[in-house]
């Protein structure tokens, strides 16, 4: 028998396709409306043969979303925040998977994200949806704020030396697909293939996240790489106090992830493969005490724990459920 | 000192860049007005870094392309044959990179490219500008049709056995930047990337081009492969009389390509590294006489031999120059 | 409670270490030793991370498999015969996922293998292990040849049409993980990348395994491409008969493969990604009834559906278990 | 007529062909001996179709080089210190390619290198080449020590800073060219593809080689990408005075390179595309002001400015040639 119900708001896209299939194939959940703009009437399998799911796509009809159910909304950053409180004040328990409520506080929303909140109190109430820090507030939340990609990575890789690193630099490589499914002539293959390129130099908006959840700025810095889907976060910082032996900071992480199903503490630098098409994340951590250093590496699927598995993840532990269940 | 002029009009696609880079770094012409439409205003550098032409892309003006110049016309197709006649009927010497004067039947555009030409008398007159076949004819010519790319690398592959193999089969495959520069979700890298596909089966517009130069129709299939340059027709058939020793047919090959500077007939099947960025094709045979089998591959770059340095190489043959001249 | 025991003899290669995950995730079937030679002494997630299986490789001890156990052989070719004999002998199921037991003759292995078969009996009695041509034989198999990832493909696009389309082509392009985990200058990756290249140009050692099976001989031709996994094999041919409208053809496909839960018919030409990493395979036909033109499409993932998946699908029902245990 | 004779010693890897290559279309310089170990006997053109190249590698004869004559040393570190010192004392003038005299402290050597240094004197004399900073020194040299493709990227990117900024992280990406020809498990086209890996972390040996450049230790990290060629050095500092605006930053850069026909400072952020296969660097910088931070991209080939075509840059300095002579 299926449980409670998940809808899926603006599946068409590359994160809401992947939360979909993730729902359809899980033991428990039972997926609701699949919802689409311009592609409402097709199915999913049509646009995304590898999930095949086979839900025809809608336009969204509020009515049809219950009280008690789940939704997940996979709108463009500025586009969800009014469908979320419509569904927060019905009883429907959101994970918002868009940007609109990662930020406690709503002066940042016009700098950052170009639009005044409606919503205050909704940004005061929505939990923080990084379960390896907020895994308490997740389970009885009414709304959960699905963290960004490269916000995953990089506080996975920096959160167990929160408050002992100082001038913190995050250079991150992401996949094509965080990028979304418009084609534009920076995702057309012959501009990605055979380069790496920097972008959004100072201005990305996911720092501000990575600050409010570190509790310090950053110098981040993302770039696209000739790779569908995969995450690298690498991190440098400097000790504030004394500077931890590498194999001591790795056993101090492997200690801080041990009720974590899925982050795991590796041995070497990760690339992205073991993360790929899964919801596990790698961490990585070394230093070198002469110069005080910290480095540390994170990676993950930006598609799976950086959007539609995290997102799973958050549904589970709202529901009730075991937190890994249909993510293995 | 430089010659004659040559303007490339639709300078902002892909192969009028490469050609207008070619033109530009050419020691004899000089490169005359670069047109584009939606990006007239920029610099050809402003998108094509790579090419360092710094030269600004304006609208068409036929007013400033002199009788005797040069023009190469890189249109989509049905939308050069206009321009190309007017070009022509001004005293122009006109290579028409689109598909527009490829084929000799008039009768053969409503179906093949979903236009009535407007000018038969044109069709007739046009040279088949691919060199290796039809070199004394380009010389002389007012108006050379630049062959497509799929046809460029298999009628290398084929054309010494013209009249000797039937049932042939061109299972082509192309990088993305044939599809053209315009961003669709068929060219995003996350649909090319780790795939080949398909595409156009048994309805590519190439096919009726290959069948008037090889005499015959064939099997043609192009798939699209993850790279950016570079065209690999493998052609297959059966002799109809005796079947050639392989030594034997690969010596034949080399003796009909000897006086083809860009031709190379090799000792192994060919990959795309050694054609890439130049404007050589690499051609390789074999046979298997138990089974009359034959078994051939032309490679070239798609943008270079199989479009801009193919336009360039019929240029010099039209000016009068060395055929090689400012494509080595 | 865990059911039979598999033993995956050759765990450290590509497809030995995909079948060893597969067993290690299996609901039914426990996996039981799994042998390396260099690498014995080595987890498997030491050398796969991606797999995650904690199994640690040991050199090969016969004693340790039990009659009545079965045993995956991923040795190279030449290599397997001699201990699959003992274990057959001995009363385990193997199924030999190397190439010494696919073709029925043995007077082809000295040609085709270069070596002269021990058993003749075994080659008789060995059940060529594609389900979707020999399901009822594999039930009641001692000894289940797991066919060539080539073979798969080829023979999945064209078994409904065999006795019907004859000078068939097969143009197939296969992802690198195919030439297996041995570093060699044609597997470095500046070698793949951006290219694709044609090898074994009329010598390639499936060609003889799919005419067994499809019961005329083909011009069989394999591509190197730059992609991980994935293998799609293009396959050309001309009716003997009447040509069947494209659509009659399709439906033709779809009935052939109703009870097949592996075996997708698309609508249209497939690329890669909705085979990768799973072992489905998807089909696609069409035909040119003016010319008598055959056309169709068959691609799978080399490792999963052309290797290790198919050896569990064949393990599946030698044990009598639901054909898609373990696969979906 | 050709000129001065440039022998090419360690020719079949990566560096040492491309420099063949070079050398081989040079305008003045004429190719002397082109040697190898295992390839002696091989043509170049028959491991590297893509140049062309014809001469025999054979294996090396210090006789054949003349006085007078130019050499170019390709060998791996601590392979080639013995034979430039044999070179230095015949009165050929050198380009060292390798590592062996890159660093001016012979106590570095045993520690970063893993050798005791044979010649402390000709450490002194050698000058490190990289023109935008040494350009009169090597002019008159008999040795010139070529730089590393890393520290060339991030120096580029850092020199006009040097002094005002401290903290530097360089976190750099690089194709997998720069690994080397031989194959081993991490350039294996199944392992790079679709990944990112950072490798040895805070013990690359172009740490102190950037150090000794740029006056201070920086924290260093390669990152492998799945590209063949080219190297993008992201560079991430603190202002230890007044921070630069922006632009101003950018313009002091234009004018510190001003002189320096292969370095081009950009306006955005570069990919690598615009210096594959040139001896081009990019270089962009930018600053915030608010918190005293520095951001800069240097991007080269590997092969061409990281490598060979700096190494020839260096030996048309060290001829009196014109600098960009035969590399553009």
């Amino acid at each position: 028998m299926s449980g409670e119900i998940v809808h899926v708001l603006g599946a068409a896209g590359f994160a809401g396709a992947q939360l979909a299939a993730l729902v359809d194939g899980h033991p428990h959940f039972a997926l609701g409306t699949v919802t689409a703009r311009s592609d409402a009437g097709l199915r999913l399998v049509d646009i995304y043969p590898e999930y095949r799911v086979t839900a025809t796509m809608t336009e969204l009809d509020v009515a049809a979303i219950a009280p008690g159910d789940f939704a997940a909304v996979c709108y463009p950053h500025a586009e969800a925040s009014e469908l979320v409180a419509t569904l927060v004040d019905r009883g429907v328990r959101v994970v918002d998977v868009s940007a609109d409520h990662r930020l406690h506080s709503a002066a940042l929303y016009p700098e950052v994200y170009g639009f005044t909140h409606p919503r205050e109190d909704l940004l005061a109430e929505a939990v923080y949806g990084l379960p390896e820090l907020h895994r308490e507030a997740i389970r009885g939340a009414r709304l959960v704020a699905n963290p960004g990609c490269f916000p995953t990575a990089a506080l996975l890789a920096l959160a167990p030396v929160r408050d002992h690193v100082i001038h913190v630099v995050v250079d991150a490589k992401s996949g094509v697909s965080g990028a979304g499914r418009r084609p534009t002539a920076s995702v057309h293959f012959s501009s990605v293939t055979e380069s790496v390129t920097p972008y959004k130099v100072l201005t990305h908006r996911h720092a501000p996240e990575i600050a409010q959840e570190f509790g310090q700025e950053v110098l981040f810095t993302p770039h696209l790489v000739p790779a569908d889907r995969g995450l690298l976060a690498s991190c440098y910082g400097r000790f504030v106090g004394d500077t931890p032996h590498p194999d001591d900071l790795l056993e101090a992480y492997r200690r801080f992830y041990a009720p974590h199903p899925f982050v795991e503490v590796v041995d070497a630098p990760p690339g992205m493969h073991a993360v790929q098409h899964n919801n596990f994340a790698q961490v990585f951590v070394t230093t070198e005490p002469r110069r005080g250093l910290f480095v540390g590496f994170g990676v993950i699927d930006n598609l799976v724990k950086g959007a539609a598995g995290q997102a799973l993840q958050n549904l589970n532990l709202m529901a009730g459920r075991p937190e890994t269940e249909g993510l293995g």
